[in-house]
């Protein structure tokens, strides 16, 4: 029978190989993974007997698809060179398992990452749960990437005075408010993490190669994702999550109407975080998400010391126990990957009137889009087998997908393959 | 017997009469008017027996010397030379015996003012108490009399938008938001009421002549004070009651930490309104007020639209009986004038430390202060009988002010009267 350690290792190992296959924030794998662990999981799809740990006939179907899909993304080779990419970086894999594992995640449920990539001094800065005065209170600073020059000013300000004030700026590394916060922490020698919505070993976006550089001298650099994985919408959305849950509080510093950043701060209330937005001019476009969250019931704050207030008072208040203590554990869809509806309304960039609805017909375009754009190119489309390997969803899913999209112009054949129809 | 008509005219009168003695906001007065009617209270003063309309043998004392005080100033011929100065202006006096009175300054209770001197197109523009809809629904907006470009900017497009959407403007015609709000609803040809700290027939500031004389054209000029009344700060802070109670919601735009729009809207508060409050950058001063306000539970408001959205939920919401429906009905305070203590802390131009806690004193000093430099100039200094007449205090609560500001080197004697000590 094998040690403990020894069973220690293989559940890392076996973790470290689904991250390379299973997209973020599934939902109904992370289900199982919880029931079963990571060994017996993996096992399960390298066999195709997936359906076979699901004790609802319902969903047996599905899984089998969903299966053949899994199995399609566990190439060989495919996780040591992930290793060596992120050893090439400085950086290593972290899983629940492990000492250093950001607690504060386990709060997203089914939702947990399978495991996280970290470059920088990953150790010092987030494996304390806040309540320890020793580290650095994680606070999450999020908002528009087109922000305007008050937008700017007020991030860097925040960013630098929390830094100041010993607690760790948690942002995304992305142009505008994101940026400014990570710089004011650095700008005062404080502690700052960005999380990435790509590959560790990636620079997204190219400007930005200096600051993430300096964050991961600094403070720490991570991604849930597989080195080597390209952004996309979709996991820019889930990458959010992360930002959500890492923090004690979101602060929202400037957001249109539909930005991202709402998105972010509204999974930080349902995980229990404080929900903090800074006001600005009703005249700017730029304050009106701000000014919504307000109204929603976000604190509003204008310095880096009401901030903290409010989540001091968030600390001090008896749980509530009508709030879910698990993000989405409510949501009892079976449909992976898990973009919930409510979410979509807050999708950042996208105008309402070109929304699908539908999160798999979502997946299925931004990988055709990746195909025709991306390091994958064909000139003959993209075949169902490449699709179901870019997304992570079963076959089957895929082409009835494909089918719903063909049906409203969206997608058609092409030599063999499918194409996405301009428009997207 | 004289008939209801006649009595109703004897009340007028007798109300005319205490509106030229007792100063805004006397809730002791107001308590006695609402249980003996203003013609025994007048009565009552005239024959220096004001104290046996009060049961409590512990008033008695502060009664007697109050009735001195108010009987001080039932001068001979000043009703008449009131009532000329006003018809001089276009302007007469309203009751609440009479049709056009405002039902929503009863919710002030015995702080209700005894009348209303009104110039201009009175009689269509309040007298509806807001669920009527055929009549324009007022909004009471404030703010800063230093106020920036931006504060400016939004007062005017509230007015103009509130006025084009039907309501009715209601504010101090003070320098700065005030005369932004008035000046937006009247560029779009709304209604507007202004509400004076000083007699009808007084322009003040005196900068606004003609915009005074365009809100009285279109819609209504308003005071409790009778004509010839200076403006004091006493008096500003409760005109400020007036604004709130008239509205059926309040919007602060732009507001210092200490200014004295912050009053208001907490006064809208205790009575019910809707509290509303505009954004602005954080970097700026003149926001912090209307920040703070929105952090105790004002609803932050970006345009017209969500003011009268807001307004609209409050007349949705059902009655909660936990929130008094009188202002400053839990206040038991004996001590006329109700200047209560919780409202100094937002005190317009004062600072924290020079701030006296005793509304008496702060009387008497305001009242040296006019003797010193207004028309009543004394080279000798004011007595106590002259500080009596001006106040509308009695001249022992008078004279205890006037030692205990002594004896912190407040005041002086001077030549047989008082004066005030440097930096008053």
């Amino acid at each position: 029978m094998p040690s403990h350690e020894q069973q220690t290792q293989a559940d890392r190992l076996a973790r470290l190989a689904l991250n390379h296959a299973v997209e973020p924030a599934d939902q109904h794998l992370g289900r199982l993974l919880e029931a079963h662990g990571p060994r017996r999981v993996l096992a399960a799809i390298r066999a195709g007997q997936l359906p076979d740990l699901d004790a609802d006939p319902a969903r047996r179907d599905r899984l089998a698809d969903r299966c053949a899909g899994l199995r399609l993304r566990l190439e060989p080779g495919r996780v040591e060179a992930g290793l060596a990419a992120a050893e090439a970086v400085g950086a290593r894999f972290v899983t629940p398992l492990d000492r250093d594992w950001p607690a504060r995640l386990d709060d997203l449920g089914p939702q947990r990452p399978i495991g996280l990539w970290v470059a920088g001094n990953w150790c010092a800065e987030t494996t304390a749960r806040g309540d320890d005065a020793a580290h650095p209170q994680p606070l999450s600073i999020v908002g528009a990437r087109a922000c305007s020059g008050y937008g700017s000013h007020v991030a860097g300000l925040l960013g630098a005075d929390l830094a100041s004030a010993g607690a760790c700026v948690v942002s995304g590394a992305a142009i505008g408010i994101d940026a400014a916060a990570h710089r004011g922490a650095l700008a005062v020698g404080g502690s700052t993490i960005a999380v990435l919505a790509c590959g560790i070993d990636r620079v997204y976006p190219r400007v930005h190669e200096s600051l993430l550089r300096a964050i991961a001298q600094r403070g720490a650099v991570l991604s849930e994702l597989p080195p080597g994985a390209a952004p996309t919408r979709f996991r820019f959305l889930h990458r959010n999550r992360l930002i959500a849950a890492l923090g004690v509080g979101t602060v929202v510093v400037e957001a249109a109407r539909r930005s991202g950043s709402l998105l972010t701060a509204r999974l930080a209330g349902e995980l229990g975080r404080a929900v903090m937005a800074v006001p600005g001019p009703v005249t700017s476009e730029q304050s009106v998400g701000a000014h919504e969250l307000i109204r929603d019931g976000a604190i509003l704050v204008a310095t880096a010391a009401q901030v903290q207030e409010a989540c001091a008072n968030l600390a001090d208040a008896p749980p509530t126990p009508a709030r879910p203590s698990r993000a989405r554990a409510a949501d009892t869809s079976d449909e992976p990957p898990a973009v919930g509806r409510a979410r979509t309304r807050a999708r950042p960039g996208r105008a309402a009137s070109a929304e699908p609805a539908d999160p798999v017909e979502e997946l299925v375009l931004e990988a055709l889009f990746g195909a025709q754009t991306g390091t994958a190119k064909t000139s003959a489309g993209a075949d169902v087998v490449a699709l179901a390997r870019a997304t992570g969803l079963g076959p089957d899913a895929v082409f009835a997908a494909l089918g719903r999209l063909a049906a409203c112009g969206r997608v058609a054949k092409s030599g063999g393959g499918w194409v996405s129809v301009r428009g997207h």
